[in-house]
């Protein structure tokens, strides 16, 4: 197993592979001059104050003070370099690829009439319409799996799209379209079926008439809780319909369908030096080899992309996805700057532990995860996703915002790539989880589906880890249930609202 | 029962008290030129466009039409008045009142060394640091409740603390220090008896010494999950960590304690146009009740009493006081004004439909719940209480967050009048619902413990449901289950962030 790894041939550091010790001699003639930890940049060369640090090729910063051949690099010894200006992108100049074909081109999921994307299980999910629904929707959920779930079993589960949003706001704020739009299409994933069913309060801002279309609203697919007899009657109210729901269903069975019905959702967190190098190029390989047959796949986080914004323009296919892909970005930025943020404040205490120094480090590892198919479209946070190919939706980072916003996309299925670790998981969708280092699948054996940790240790290609993680997609959206699943680990839906609380 | 109210001489308008038919004749000599529905509110005299609408003795706005002795008003007829001017507020000139005094002067209640406040329960609380533990802590409080609560009968609870912030965030970005403040705070509540367990990711941005004391943070009060060997190994440190604490819980008892270690929040929410009449002055006489013997009693909701400010200020008992309360509400006046919010926009649907046409309306229901104390301090929200008293707690008037942040000021219970109706509850502390009107008691007998609406129809008097709600109050912070209690309902615990997420 080689000590250090060197991305780009023009790189000025390497990255230890795993913890090394002052002395040892990595990349022909480096010697280190202090111990570097696993995960950490080494100096491939002495270089004054100022002279840029490139890793993947990419500027990642400016040396602070002096450097000398063997030393650690980290946050302490660089300034991050500026952003990419969006005003000079160009677009267009990075999407003639040749993609590798899968062996595998067909899947088994639920079709839902009238949608493109077919689901990978057969959820009943009860959105609520606002924040004073979720203890009632919550209790109602309880008494469903308890008393009904077992007569349907054909039905996976039943899930409360529960969230804090609805009243005490204001439903036209600038910026409340994108929490509003995620609640929306977040009740069509293609996991549930097409099956509607809202709870109101019924003197909520965020009113059923503005999440459901004049068809969709009505007492078959509403109960307002106000209109019931107590909490006795909410309860009875929400069992009749949660049957009436379960038995339409009961009736659904998996097809063979092809890939171009399947769309998935990809994101990181707790990300770690190793992010960039394996786990996140594995997944864009799999991404490449579901793209390559027509399969939608998703790429998201904003802040964790922004920095290669010019490798992302130069992916798109045509102008008007650049022009969305522009938009976005811009959008996001403001609305950092309106909150006093740092965008160099994203990388965690424990990104930075795992040598990650900084946003654009941060970011070129982010985007590995896109492998390297051109961008056919550019989806705002919690948007429904149209198009086969490989799409950019642009989300918060923030990984219970990232998922639910996915979902409201349409994604049958989530795959999550962790350094650090995270038990993350959704009960909306299946989650794979994909780690960095082999350290962390050995920590956390019933928590990690894969470990890319075999490609620092040159066990293990790139691509036959990502032709892996394709396999277990397809499995994954055709039943077989990932750890979290397994285990029934779920986070709470989470919608970014850019506008204030009242 | 008389067919409608007036509150004040000065008033313009009275409300009716049920639905009102065109032709009848109320006070005195009003004949009604239209149907009005129950709550809302009657032209008493004719006046020009132009002209004030005074309700409370209080100008709500202005007529944008002229109006003819027996009409109906409503939000359509009229322009929002302004909200008084920060700077030009004078304090103290409202501060000498005479108290009633109650007849119960004690209560029985969990004591927590340390600290002036006593608990009402006795709950083992688990504080995620970050959401992504979130998943894992349910998953840990589920199985704790199933083998080990039965073991220690003394404890009434096991609650998970999640939430979603600690990560996605910059702990530093301006407004940071609400959620952070609230965290912290919230796990020193008195119903938790003062043990600490706070679960960590172990990479997030909101790190356990960013929450707890040096001497607190330790091994025997947090569990880092990215430390344990898998989710098993999670599940065993806390179930281990869960049975320490659990142990000393339950050597908890109550004892017989004076009002002055009580601390009491009122919330309202769904209101109409009654909660100003009934529920709402109802809950300011319990209130005076328990301040008239030292306990300390909360009001909240910045934005509903943001147009009663000049009455809030005639009542701070110093200026040290009084200057809190111009720092809270110009804080909250600028967080809207950053996102385009339009301060009128508060009401909901639900509350126009009940008879508030506009927040200055909605205010003045809103402040009567802090009955005639002095305001004896102002609260950041999320800010421990030391005083007893009563007390202004700065937060947003979103239910669920204004709750949490009661919760982390200290409260031991909370009272929640509303008019509309929502099935709101805590897990934390028990509340009690109060409400306005006597058609919501009967329509939800299982959820409303104290119906106030037997004022309107004359039936009891304000100081008779105001006693009423005093002596449930003791009872409740003694052990007796409200409502939504023994239901079971409770909401998740959401923080005020004003900072972008990343």
């Amino acid at each position: 197993m080689p000590a250090t790894i060197k991305i780009n041939e023009k790189d000025t550091v390497a990255i230890a592979l795993r913890d090394l010790r002052k002395g040892e001699k990595v990349e022909g003639d480096v010697i280190l001059l202090e111990d570097i930890p696993q995960a950490h940049k080494i100096a491939l060369c002495d270089r004054e104050k100022g002279a840029p640090v490139i890793r993947y090729g990419v500027v990642l910063g400016f040396l602070t003070q002096p450097i000398r051949k063997g030393e650690w690099i980290n946050e302490h010894k660089m300034a991050v370099a500026p952003s990419p200006d969006l005003a000079s992108l160009v677009w267009g100049t990075d999407v003639h690829v040749r993609l590798p074909h899968p062996r595998r081109t067909t899947w088994r999921g639920y079709s839902v009439p009238g949608q493109r994307w077919a689901g990978s299980r057969n959820i009943l999910a009860i959105t609520s319409t606002v924040q004073c629904c979720q203890g009632v929707v919550d209790a109602a959920v309880r008494k469903m799996k308890e008393e009904l779930l077992a007569k349907y079993p054909h039905v996976d589960d039943i899930v409360a799209l529960n969230h804090v949003y609805g009243c005490g706001i204001d439903v036209n704020a600038p910026g409340s379209e994108i929490p509003v739009r995620t609640i929306r299409n977040l009740m069509h994933n293609p996991n549930f079926g097409g099956q509607l069913f809202v709870v109101s309060l019924g003197c909520e801002h965020l009113r059923p008439d503005l999440l459901l279309s004049e068809s969709e609203n009505n007492p078959g697919n509403v109960i307002v809780l106000q209109k019931q007899h107590g909490f006795a009657g909410m309860l009875e109210a929400m069992m009749e319909m949660a049957e009436k729901k379960l038995a339409i269903l009961e009736s659904r069975r998996r097809e063979e369908l092809p890939l171009s019905r399947l769309l998935v959702g990809f994101q990181c967190g707790g990300s770690d030096a190793f992010s960039g190098i394996a786990a996140n190029p594995a997944a864009g390989y799999a991404s490449d080899l579901l793209v390559s047959e027509g399969a939608g796949s998703m790429f998201s986080e904003v802040t964790e992309v922004r920095d290669g914004a010019d490798k992302l323009a130069a992916r798109c296919i045509d102008e008007a996805t650049f022009r969305k892909l522009v938009h976005e970005l811009d959008w996001y930025d403001k609305y950092l700057a309106r909150g006093g943020m740092d965008r160099d404040g994203n990388p965690t205490p424990g990104n930075k532990a795992g040598g990650l120094s900084n946003i654009v480090e941060k970011a070129m590892g982010s985007i590995a995860k896109s492998g390297s198919a051109p961008i056919v479209d550019v989806l705002a946070s919690g948007e429904r996703a149209t198009k086969g190919g490989l799409m950019f939706a642009a989300t918060s980072a923030n990984d219970v915002i990232c998922g639910p916003s996915q979902l409201a996309s349409g994604m049958a299925l989530e795959v999550f790539m962790t350094g650090r670790g995270t038990p993350y998981g959704l009960a909306e969708a299946p989650v794979i989880k994909v780690s960095t280092r082999y350290e962390l699948k050995e920590m956390w054996p019933d928590l990690i589906d894969i470990d890319a940790g075999y490609v620092e240790t040159g066990e293990k290609t790139i691509q036959e880890v990502g032709e892996e993680l394709f396999n277990l997609i397809l499995d994954v959206a055709s039943g077989e249930k990932p750890k979290v699943e397994q285990l029934g680990l779920s986070n709470y839906i989470c919608l970014l609202n850019p506008a204030p609380l009242e």
